[in-house]
């Protein structure tokens, strides 16, 4: 991640791997501020048996492309948007994303012909997450066979709101959720 | 890919790939058209051995989603705008997107948590190809390999550019390059 | 609805048909988490007598579009948006949507030639069920009727403020409805 | 429609609903050139035995609310964003659009709560005249029926390019198609 | 004004002009839901002694440019956005503006040719205040007069601040301005 | 207007005022370039009999809004997006506008509390007109006079193309104005 | 600064220089409030020994670009996007920027050619401070060598972040960071 | 520039510090298809006599950034939108810009606090070459000379013009300068 900003983002995706029992190196690497660390990370990166690697980033973004162009593993980007809520620190109000996140998003996506980083959603960290698991279910069956589960569970979990919706209904269902 | 019209688009995938050698499966499926044939086809591929699946669609763009969402098959999504010009025939004349790709890549980025797509950037389908070759490439040390002589073809082509500027002076550069 | 946090803003439509006494059915179907229950439930649809689908989803909001393509019933498709507010549960708050709603509008309404799903506006939940039963009014006059009346109801009602506007004088009135 | 230069747009429809054989009257309205024409008409409408009213305007668009604010009669809305191209006579150079329709497509949507008007996509006349089919389905079985095989002919149709490109090959497809 | 929620902003347009002891006549007239009543008013207004009309909506907004087509009357729009805060009561909170008053602004600037309306920046009622001061200025010299002394009150307001700012020093003058 | 390429749009509102037999001053005034001519100009202006001013510009676009600050004049903006078309001369080629005229419609209408500027479309120069033209029928009855019958026109030569469709069907319509 | 309520983000520039030991004149100048002013203290300044003028505004924010073009001097502008917070007062809430800084920023950076402003991110006005110094540094290598010891501060800031989060681990760390 | 496409815009830099006879060095430079060298080129700069790198970059645009965060000497930032014309050669045609160079500009323009980069307009690469002259200008005093006489050519061609237009007429002149 590029700043201890973007953690309370980017936990979402080591909770996901966490719960998949997968290894993770955490690491806050800036792009702009140490470039040169960012530089040796990847050629370390390149070297290790890393086979995915994850980075979030906001505003600008450079990041995710700034690590895929240094090696072969496959980079997925998260674009960050910080917004303005009570749990931020005061002296990170000032993080507040002018674009919602588009900024970070084209940033991520838009990287040129032969240089590519993928962008999931903005914010969306545990999708980075669950993408990291279906990369790596292609050299081990046994995360395949895990994430046929957690779809099943998503199945059984949509399943059951449904079901509690049809015995509320839908004004008691709301009230519930969210009153 | 979703229609016949995203064909000139999605062909830079195919090219990469067969660059290297990579077998691939070419299909029009479209979400709206032949949802059931998605259907088949997703179950298909999940029992299949293939190990990425490249989705490119244009406007709403549900193709790369839907196809997700029904395997643990890493999905990465091509974004794609029409745009119009001489090369295109009378009949394709109205698919110009108004948009700019920016509803295409908002609806195969944006998805819900749980159930991740992967952008790459408006209209990059090499980039997807060359991302597939990056996931493949832990499975695949030899496709390892190639990435990196590929990354330093890219090197030296834009040192020979570079070289070729100083030599000419960017006036001439220029007119060698646009005239 | 495509999950439960929807269901906020679903509610909308839910009233108008209950307060015309339209019986309806009210589901929590995830084109992605469960996307065989959608198959299902669109053939089912399409075997029933129901004569208006309202489908809202937000990020992707790949519903309205995947239940449009699988039956001849028209689909009214809402785009959500989740505001980050106070009523919200902690849960929810990651939910918040970045793009103001644009990425779902885009995603409903942008659909491929052939396969139409129509937008009202963004968390218009309500005008997706006023617009249901202009559509049920062309079958059933009674319901055409209660439009009307409906109709005139809110002249009246904008009449009513604006008097109030005229006897309070406009300062009066901002204190009153405001403070 | 708005104005005549909206008529090769609005066209798409007309060829829809003539395939379906379905009666319709064509018209030329302007919200802002001819308001009490609008009133006439929409009075006019909602007397007649009208069962959907198709609306296709551009730039601010007001044509699709006005209607739908004097009827109980469904109207669909097509935001047409003209641009700029050789069939274009010079007279109408200037109404290329600055905001790639989605002022007009806003301007349909967006409308307030209790009024609704129903948005397709940007230039997607011929959606909105199946959707029109859609809703007439509700009261014709035979047009419900004809709808089912208009969706079972675009199955065939995509399944007839998936072969052909098969057959040829993407490289081969992509020349016959475009070039 | 298009509906009561629009109160709160107009009424710094109306501030302005009792500044100018400007007569006015406050209204509410949703295009939507009282069309009959905008036809009325539009055809009173063009037969009365009006000078100007200062007409504000958000969403959709339709109301400046339909009555601006039934009039030679110069008509100011107001493109509002209602913004979600502790002011709003509970029954307003929804209608948060999605698209942060962009919709509104195109709606009301991007008349077709033939029938202009002006559009003031979002939620600056006052500025149309101001600006039908100056418009009635070409009448009335006395306001013309008053406009001037006006321009200086604001001339000489900023060199007090920046007086104030001098003297305080920049870090004093934050905390007085805003702790 | 800011610069000779801007002539080709501002002409549009020459065009209405000649038709009117209203006398204009045409300018070139660049903020940027001859800051110091636009406030001789608007100081100018201000001592004139100039009843109302017409500023176009593209880009930045800030001379509606500084000739504003200067004099109690109302000023409408035009915004203006220059288009890529063969009449460009290859000088003006890489005045392409990147933003479609977004960027000079907010430049124009988001003017601060106190100095307005009002905007029409972007590219809306005959729009601008036809405002000037609405400003000035307070002071000349026979301006708003002439303004009822080009309405009136306006009017009549949309019921012309009305019954024009109605006669020739719409396929032979749309082929008669745009093949 | 074009105003006082632009004072709590432009403090951030003062900041930095008064860090650096930098001295700095601040004023308050709108352009739009006080122009004669402007053309006064642009000419002041072309005249007096300033090497840099660093010039923040929000909305239509023509300051930084009025200001450039009357001098010689490098212009660094600041976009400012006043949002809605508890720290404002309440006669400032009304400043809530509608667009994000999408506005100001083109309002800057979009300058005519020959008259270059450049931008700096929305609110950034700490950046503009550096940058101003990294101008500096040119004239005096005692500004260019702490730059350089500034760049390093950050540098090991960042690695001790990092450092941190290694110790803490992921969860522990967000929680010290934002609960 | 961050490749050889780029050279067709970044030429007008180059142009504007021919025509003030100030040399410069003309790289290609691709931050992600040559990493290395960058880091390399931004230590060779730093120890250089360098006083301004201006980058140009499309698309993701990650070179002015990057080139920033390594030097403490100033770089500005061209965001280049590469658009489809007759001048393109064919195998330039994919490099159409979805955004009208809205990513580039913000992946300029949002750079974290900390490490500056300035952005002109899109494509502007001339107003770069401008701005590099107005910093060079603190240090050579017969720079800011010459500036001072550019503004002064820039005044005279924009008063002839203005007179031009005066003496043709309106029509003329758009006849002349377009046709």
């Amino acid at each position: 991640m590029g700043s201890s900003s973007d953690s309370r983002i980017m936990h979402g995706a080591a909770e996901i791997l966490d719960s998949f029992s997968i290894p993770h190196e955490d690491q806050i690497i800036s792009a702009h501020r140490t470039p040169e660390r960012l530089n040796e990370y990847a050629k370390h990166a390149e070297k290790s048996k890393f086979k995915v690697i994850i980075a979030g980033a906001g505003g600008a973004a450079h990041l995710p492309g700034m690590i895929a162009s240094h090696t072969t593993i496959p980079v997925i980007g998260v674009p960050i948007m910080v917004y303005n809520d009570k749990q931020m620190k005061k002296t990170d109000k000032n993080k507040y994303s002018a674009f919602g996140g588009l900024d970070s998003l084209l940033s991520i996506s838009e990287m040129p012909t032969g240089s590519p980083v993928v962008a999931v959603g903005v914010n969306k960290a545990s999708n980075a997450g669950i993408y990291a698991l279906k990369i790596l279910g292609n050299s081990y069956p046994e995360i395949k066979t895990k994430l046929k589960k957690h779809k099943f569970d998503q199945y059984t979990s949509v399943l059951k709101e449904s079901e509690e919706l049809k015995k509320l209904g839908l004004t008691k269902f709301v009230k519930k959720k969210f009153r």
